[in-house]
């Protein structure tokens, strides 16, 4: 499965470069060239238009319509959510001498497309050659403010040395591009209008009556007269700029959005809260959001930055997934989760899956704890949909969707949203992880607590006992490894359904010891009774955890070591990805496994098991994995790293930071692989610096170094201290850039690091 | 799972018969009274039209519309084909003072409906009372050819003691009716005209361009003048009826119909085609018609008659039985199957399931084996779609669509489509069965052999070989029971594949024996090898067939005897049907079955399992079956007959033959169960007759008779010799009606059965 990169980009450690404009290309570099806050994102789309190959991706969280399925039965979801996409607010159109600005037509050169990680701008810039003879150097610049969620702003610049005349501009939000899945627009435009500075349309999503209001105004290096014109679902000011050679004209625009979910509010009320954001805007000219927007990185690279000698690619890839990881997701507005493709794209329905927790939380935890609580609040507040599901299928408790943009089910494909399991463990290991690594129990009691005894409720209703074994488990289930489709007893969700029962009788127990009413008040309003919750003990005590005793093998679910062979070694690489070349029955029938199973919990869980029970598994399961998964590879890498197989390990990450950057897929067109970004996070810090959060003992560290780099440094917050690991070929110094003393496990020593630090040999089977 | 019967017909022991007039009941009725001949199907439905709640449907065998599926994955079918609803050929509208004959609006009384069984004339009878307080008696009698395919008639009988004038009538045919499923009209007209005293209408089916000729001509009691009138898919002769006191009046209707699949033939060929047909039809009148029709009834009875002494229910049922699967399948029209509904309605879409060879192929090759022919030869020709699905989904050789109309894989559910691989063991079976019971080896070299070669080559490309076991068999498989969903090493199938390759094996060894220089040449044109079929004997031989030793239960598939145990009588009633009450996924996940698996196969090679391995798996499987198929009680039954448990046989005998006229499951109104009524035939002969065809000492009886009924006897056709087998609560008398004396095993002894017979006491154990 040897992946193969598409080099394109120039290679710069502190952005994303692209010299020249390749038509062919284009939606790739849209996708990389994205940009975001958590609260929107828009792909790097040409501004001024384009009648080529381009798709106009502007995004908001949450913002969704729906399509009804033709659900045969019981169970079996009957609408879909979907990401909507929504206003186009850096609509612009050009003309100059008669001529419109359009890359597929017009005549260019010297074209650069830039994004900087320090500064956030994206930056376009080429010059426009006219059929006179004449050209005009034009720039755009763009920004997605990270610290007010409805901002964005653009600038245009123009510039000649020969022209002299009207540049003849179009600017404003239009509501009108064609949702590509759906083919056709999924808007419909309730009110447009002008309020003192600001020029504004609303619309409102035709099935779900999502609405959002968008407003901008406009500022012109020569204060020009604008006309408002309105068309289709646009809404634009006309204007025109003078250019004179050798002098800069510009315009620059800020445009504020507001979404609505909340159909009772009214329009007037919408209208009202929509235009007083904007009027209320801090930032007030292009010029203050540059200096607004560079503060915000300049302090995020100074707790978040990973620098690695010795190898520009994987400095660029992996300082360009920071980025993306910071513009996807915040937690600066609750109720947001990430889906598969951030905000970059449409793959996937821009829907989130069980990546959430055991993907992404860790970076969010390690960096931005605030952002991982967020992401829990998530599933918080979408418990009343994950009850209102377990209802559906027959069961109790909260079952969390596989697939969702809202909290409610989205994937239409039944045998993975009513089989896959996996996504209510992942919830309730994230409250886990994050109360573990936080310490924050006001969490855990406000609304953690809560999630945990759903999710048991679920868990027990769904599970069965083996009628031969006596055992219990679940049957007719989906493991992760989504290559064995409907299975009995698959060892990762039975694991952690029983992790799940056992943190939650812990919780349970301390609760009742801590905040005894605040448990009896919420075991009350849930109806759950002392009988109900000690009865999952059983549970958790008689779960089927299948193992072979003799060779430590996990078996995957029943009769996974029965299963026929297959050498995947001998499977053509033209047949990948199977699922475009096997007929989709064919998958199911081998000892072959697309991503991680039994190492995945193996991962979550690492320090339940000894080296030597990692090293069998691993060695099992790795020769039958095909990676079909984006999120494969760093898994491996790291449990590679940790048994010391250092050159696996390092051709595992080979492509980790840089899967979009050089477009390994070959699928970048359609969005960023958001998730797997996370995962090159942890590739490097738990794999290669050997981090391990899920222990008894706290934080452990246990670094390690390619051979390809000469040394490699990771920041990242923990209780409150910004903590930085440094590694060369001959040691490592762990200390704190800010904050207390905080204890951390290093080379199995316990360690006090303070800003002196603490620096130790590099331990030699460590040595890649 | 108790079924509760809907009495409502009147019960006698030669027709079917409605007294009085139950709109709610009028569906349900259309589909009992429907007539058929094979070629064309016409349900009970009023001719004058209906208002009020009906399904006006006339179906052509192997007619078919299609529509697109958005597929996912490889290898999942992406258009399905299903029956086409047709021309209404009966389409008449009756006026008379102005008013519109219209049961649902007019005041009527007297109404019967009545099916013949040794006429096949339909007829329906009611007094039309007129505002002005007149009456007028009208008949309405219909007939579908049983010796001529294309030909349908109607005739209409007016009488009256106080209404004197015109009836206005228009009379002609009809291509307008909405399929129900699809919510549209599937035709578009394309001719329309009269050529001598024929009036025609050609259509074609939307996307598949199926087309039908439809050609009518009118007789009249007053020779009375007819206009053409055409309306939108319509065409129709307008004309009035003088209607005297005391006089009769009349008018009749041949209707030709001839149907098109191949695009080739050009719109003057069809013209001249149909046209042709009507013109040299050798029925000229509706009476001839009468005459004709009955004398095939007659013919029909003295051969394949079953007549029950004491339970006047089941004698009509039974008979009902018979005439039903006579109307559906007769084998003068090759390349037709029968659909789970026959031609009565359209739920199952029209298509044909593996049922055809397992439930119905035994009622055709003991009483019209020229149609047990015409099945097999179904599944030759459509060997060539069968090849090209197996390429579909990765294998070699043929494999055949667990739904079909045309040969193509028309099941739109892809854990049906792509996972029962059944069907294909069934043709092999079905191939077996009939060589068997004919000794019709020419069908065999001709296209037996070359079907059971691309079969084996199917099941060896499927098979793979088990991981621990070293056994072969089929992984990620649905069985016969369909509550399983995705199984390995489903015991029916791969005891089913195991006799395939034997029975191939040996059947190669035969013919080139017989016919050496046949074999060269398929195996030749085939690229067969000599090593290729050789190595079918270890799989054979290898195949993986699942025991416990101890209890002598096969287990259904890998791990069946582990799954959840539910005490199916726990249900709570009104969770029946489960696909309705159950989330989907829910059903999938207990020791609980649909229908018989385990059983299925014991059932078809009956002879190879002892006395004790029987009872071991009926008392099993039968405690933990649901029966949410109706093809299910009846070989329980049979099971039970043989076990001596004779109460349980006629429990679960109790309302085969009756389902569709007592509506037990509450859907007759989407037409019969066909091949559940082909059950119910062997219900009785291989039941209660105890009769066995597939073991190797030749034709097996051992009669035994439920205590319910003084005495029964049946008909059939072996070998050229129609046997009768007349059972009374004493003895059982077997004799030859017609034809050579052939050898049957009557309670084990070798009889040699002449027109004396053979009379033997009833074996005491088998005394019900």
């Amino acid at each position: 499965m040897a992946k193969v990169a598409d080099k394109y980009l120039k290679v710069d450690p502190w952005a994303v470069v692209e010299e020249g404009f390749d038509p062919a290309r284009n939606r790739v570099s849209e996708s990389i060239f994205s940009l975001g806050n958590e609260y929107m994102g828009v792909r790097g789309y040409p501004d001024e238009g384009y009648s080529g190959d381009s798709l106009v991706g502007s995004y908001f969280n949450g913002l969704y319509e729906e399509m009804k399925l033709g659900a045969h039965y019981k169970g079996i979801i009957r609408r879909l959510r979907f990401m909507a996409n929504a206003v186009n607010w850096l609509y612009t159109r050009i003309e100059a001498d008669g001529e419109t600005l359009d890359l597929a037509k017009s005549t260019f050169s010297g074209y650069t497309r830039r994004v900087d990680f320090r500064t956030g701008v994206y930056e376009r810039q080429f010059i426009w050659h006219l059929a006179s003879g004449k050209s005009i150097r034009i720039t755009f610049e763009r920004l997605v403010s990270m610290t007010q969620s409805n901002l964005g702003g653009q600038r245009v610049t123009f510039e000649s040395d020969d022209f002299e005349g009207d540049i003849h501009i179009r600017s404003g939000l239009d509501f009108s591009p064609i949702h590509e899945d759906q083919g056709k627009n999924l808007w419909d435009v309730t009110e447009r209008g002008q309020q003192d500075e600001w020029t504004a349309i609303v619309a409102k999503t035709i099935s779900t009556g999502n609405r959002l209001i968008s407003a901008f105004t406009l500022d012109t290096s020569s204060g020009a007269t604008t006309a408002i014109v309105e068309d289709d679902k646009k809404v634009m000011q006309a204007f025109k700029l003078t250019l004179k050679p050798g002098q800069l004209s510009y315009f620059s625009k800020l445009a504020v959005n507001y979404a609505e979910k909340d159909t009772r509010v009214d329009a007037k009320s919408l209208w009202d809260k929509g235009i007083g954001l904007a009027q209320a805007m801090p930032i007030k000219t292009f010029n203050d959001f540059l200096v607004d927007q560079a503060a915000y990185w300049t302090q995020i690279w100074e707790t978040s930055d990973i620098a690695i000698e010795g190898d520009p690619d994987n400095q660029q890839g992996i300082r360009f997934c920071i980025f993306q990881l910071y513009q996807t997701y915040r937690g600066d507005n609750p109720g947001f989760n990430i889906g598969a493709k951030g905000l970059t794209g449409e793959a996937y329905r821009g829907l989130a899956f069980w990546d959430t927790e055991t993907y992404c939380l860790p970076f969010y935890l390690f960096n931005n704890p605030k952002a991982a609580r967020s992401l829990l609040e998530f599933r918080y507040r979408s418990l009343p949909n994950a009850l209102e599901r377990a209802k559906e299928v027959d069961c109790k408790g909260a079952f969390y969707p596989i697939a969702t943009i809202d909290g409610t089910e989205s994937c239409d494909l039944w045998q993975h949203s009513n089989l896959q399991l996996q996504v209510g463990t992942a919830v309730g290991y994230g409250i886990w992880h994050y109360v573990k690594v936080t310490g924050d129990k006001t969490f855990l009691h406000a609304q953690g607590m809560e999630m945990l005894l759903q999710l048991c409720r679920f868990y027990e209703s769904r599970g069965q006992w083996g009628q031969k074994t006596g055992q219990f488990g679940y049957y007719g289930v989906m493991g992760p490894d989504e290559f064995q489709l409907m299975v009995n007893n698959n060892c990762y969700l039975n694991l952690m359904a029983k992790n799940l029962f056992e943190y939650t009788l812990q919780a349970i127990q301390e609760m009742r010891q801590d905040v005894p009413e605040s448990f009896d008040r919420l075991t009350e309003r849930l109806g759950v009774t002392e009988a109900e919750w000690k009865g999952w003990q059983r549970l958790a005590d008689d779960m089927k955890i299948p193992l072979d005793e003799e060779t430590g093998v996990y078996e995957q679910h029943d009769g996974f070591f029965d299963m026929p062979h297959i050498d995947i070694h001998s499977i053509p690489v033209t047949d990948f990805p199977l699922y475009h070349n096997w007929s989709y029955d064919r998958i199911y029938r081998y000892d072959m496994i697309k991503q991680p199973d039994v190492l995945m919990f193996m991962f979550l869980y690492n320090q339940q098991f000894s080296l030597e029970s990692k090293r069998a598994n691993y060695e099992y399961y790795e020769s039958r994995c095909i990676h079909e998964s984006s999120l494969s590879p760093s898994i491996h890498s790291i449990f590679a790293a940790e048994l010391g197989k250092h050159e696996e390990a390092y051709k595992f990450f080979e492509f980790a930071t840089r899967l979009d950057l050089d477009n390994y897929n070959r699928n970048t067109r359609e969005g960023l692989h958001t998730t797997s970004i996370a995962a090159s996070w942890m590739n490097i810090v738990y794999g290669f610096g050997g981090m391990r959060s899920d222990g008894p003992d706290g934080l452990v560290l246990n670094p390690s170094i390619p051979s390809q780099w000469s040394g490699y440094s990771f920041k990242f917050l923990y209780r409150g201290t910004v903590l930085s690991v440094k590694t060369t070929q001959s040691d490592v110094e762990v200390k704190a850039v800010s904050g207390d003393p905080v204890q951390v496990r290093l080379y199995g020593r316990d360690c006090t690091i303070d800003a002196a630090g603490v620096r130790l040999e590099l331990e030699a089977a460590r040595v890649g």
